[in-house]
């Protein structure tokens, strides 16, 4: 591509990068203050939460694998697959808004069932 | 926008329109004969499978909200949200891979607790 890539979407790699590496603060780095995230739990709000919520799963990712990733001026989505020692194969959606080159909104989206069979399997 | 959309995003958004106005031999037009759809409960083989699949949840739908959709040549995210008697929000995304104008391959990620969830609060 000779264009300039999508403003929204340099943002979102970057913190994607950042969290499926482990490195959380730099993840956060990426977010406004005031983020909301409209997860499959609920909504979170501001950067602790937000950390709460990725840090214990990003600690626990073996590898991941980007399926697909498109942004314009303000909004992108990323695709992709992760693994973790509970389940093999767990993909996940993000779609971002990003407003002054931070993520004020994502909307986050996986499926729990397998994890919370496999917390019930362990219990 | 002045330039042409991507050929596989007008593809997955007649796909999607279809099956989310619950036409659903409409939306199986847009697949090819041996589509594979890796689901949150497994791999989707060939369209009777994938009508099985999708049919149902179509056939429930109170309503439907395109949160965003982008696409290239061959490939097509779109990212929803949708309401279900069982369910109020239940976004998903489909990555879809398009070829010769047919959809060749989908990963479908949504989330299947609250749906489980519903089923069992029913049973």
């Amino acid at each position: 591509m000779t264009e300039d890539p999508s403003p929204a979407l340099q943002v979102a790699l970057a913190y994607y990068q950042a969290w499926t590496s482990k490195d959380i603060a730099g993840a956060m780095r990426h977010l406004a203050d005031d983020v909301v995230c409209d997860a499959p739990a609920g909504r979170i709000e501001g950067v602790p939460a937000y950390r709460q919520f990725l840090g214990p799963f990003a600690q626990m990712l073996i590898g991941t694998e980007l399926l697909a990733a498109f942004g314009d001026q303000t909004r992108a989505v990323l695709v992709y697959d992760t693994r973790t020692p509970p389940v093999a194969s767990a993909p996940g959606a993000e779609c971002l808004t990003v407003r002054d080159g931070r993520i004020v909104y994502n909307r986050f989206i996986f499926d729990r069932l397998p994890f919370e069979a496999a917390r019930r399997a362990a219990d």
